[in-house]
């Protein structure tokens, strides 16, 4: 038996809200949400991976304490923080075991947080997490089994199956921008040849993009990015569909039918009730990319598989971190 | 609570074996599995597809019969009927929604055959009963997750997750056979174009070879086989290799590396414990084929998941599928 007190302990906590955190290579993202997934309260400050670990946990720290005042409310009165990181995660420790995005490799960071915040404090992968969002919160409230798919700089995925995270034996699960899709494609640095974020994510659209300008190739583009793909963002994308940018629009366009092959390979093997697409890519570029997404996913599924299943465009925008990150200390 | 009388019936019947049926393209195999997985009896017959619906369905009946009867069971002795049938199941009728190797659409198959033999009946995918089996008996034994692949005349997986069967939303889960590894691949009927099964099959390899013979390429299969793909079966190609014939050892080369690639996607996406290989590919080829398998796949995996992975050989041979599907009744 569980003692009375305990219980009334847990039922406090359960009414409090808590505070997740969304840590990216270049934003931190803070919010506290309550138990219904309202956010209170935010706040944001630049990452700087490039001033090293010991400079970002003071910043998680800050985030954490910043938020919560927003709120009027001090630390002890959360019920606990939750952090969505990108890179390779320790389930059991609560370390990141290799973040290359922030330089990281074997950081304490749920022993970090805990010790310097004195509440619980859950880590889970920044897509699992956005899963796990649109799960609670999102466009999968309805079904027990969904596929998150984030397209940006890189491409990956959140499983939920039963309603539950599915972390694979060594929590690593979701890594669908490794995954082939055509054996002769590209290849970067350490991914597979052919991988599907070589060819599809923000960066591989936007090193196509480059190349193409250093062919002279013609695009609206070019004076604001100075022909370089760092330059190539999201939003620059977005400007240059709005007004009806050939080079820009084939781009992306072929990059919606690679996804969709992808799409199409997770429905045929793991026969989920719905896709959710999200990412800074589908953000902005929803309207160029998820008919071909869909319709290049629905051709490649077997019949059944093919009918049934959902694949809809994330509504949770920025927050879709935060929101899942603060429902891990649930 | 369970009336008593209940509960013994069920312990009786828990210590009862359970008859497995592998319903096949070619051919039927019965066997009576004790509660251990031993195969206390077994029987055989051709499917005869072409005759027709009505008669694979009296075939199936008898094999019941006569495999308890070698064991000097009645049905009745019996506490149940599985069947591993190719195609589409739907789960919840019990039918067989579409299975073009038998040429049958919408056959109610438990009804008939627990209305036939008076015992309960339950009906699974072929490569799933493949999975239940690996997994209780086989190679997965001490593994909670595990993918079954395997690799014949096509191309199909079973996912177990937490022990249990993945069938997925529309029960079309393991489709592993029809996700793209090259989107400028060959295409074959309604299947993808450059989708694992049109590429590292085998029937992709004897199409390849009936190709390469009608070219004049030189291979010690021509004589046995009048060039021809449909002649072209594991054994063939497995006198061929072991006679060192360069082209036939070159193609299974060649789909051992596309199969490598597709297990590879596996482990990046779902991170399973293991993977087993099965089927008559791999019964007749792994000497060859297996150890490009492996490498292929860890190559492609990300660092973690292909470090910890394991990739093996199924050990079940061509009992696999009527030791799952007799376990499906238990």
């Amino acid at each position: 038996m569980v003692p009375a007190e305990m219980t009334a302990a847990r039922r406090r906590a359960a009414k409090k809200p808590t505070l997740g955190i969304d840590l990216g290579g270049t934003k931190i993202l803070g919010g506290l949400v309550s138990p219904q997934g309202e956010i209170l309260a935010s706040s944001k400050k630049k990452t700087r991976a490039e001033k090293g670990p010991d400079q970002i946990l003071e910043r998680l720290v800050n985030v954490a304490i910043d938020t919560a005042r927003k709120a009027g409310l001090e630390i002890a009165d959360v019920a606990g923080l939750g952090i969505g990181a990108p890179g390779q995660i320790d389930h059991g420790t609560g370390s990141i075991v290799y973040a290359p995005n922030l330089g990281w490799r074997d950081i304490p960071l749920v022993e970090h947080l805990s010790e310097a915040l004195g509440i619980p404090v859950a880590l889970d992968n920044d897509v699992n997490v956005v899963a796990v969002a649109e799960h609670l919160w999102g466009r999968g409230q309805e079904v027990d089994d969904l596929v998150a798919i984030s397209v940006g700089t890189g491409i990956g995925a959140g499983i939920i199956l039963g309603g539950e995270l599915w972390h694979g034996f060594n929590g690593t699960a979701g890594e669908i921008g490794h995954t082939v899709i055509d054996q002769d494609g590209p290849k970067w640095k350490a991914s597979n040849r052919g991988c599907l974020e070589s060819m599809a994510s923000r960066m591989a659209i936007a090193l196509r993009l480059e190349k193409a300008m250093k062919n002279g190739q013609e695009t609206s583009i070019f004076e604001e990015t100075g022909g370089k793909a760092s330059e190539i963002r999201s939003k620059v994308l977005k400007r240059a569909v709005a007004g009806g940018d050939p080079l820009v629009i084939a781009e992306l366009e072929e990059s919606a039918r690679l996804i969709g092959i992808a799409v199409g390979n997770v429905i045929n093997f793991l026969n989920p009730e719905m896709i959710v697409m999200g990412g800074g890519m589908i953000e902005s570029l929803a309207d160029v990319m998820m008919p071909i997404i869909e319709k290049t996913a629905r051709r490649c599924a077997i019949a059944n598989a093919a009918q049934d299943v959902q694949i809809v465009a994330s509504e949770l925008g920025d927050s879709a971190g935060l929101l899942g990150a603060a429902a891990l200390v649930r």
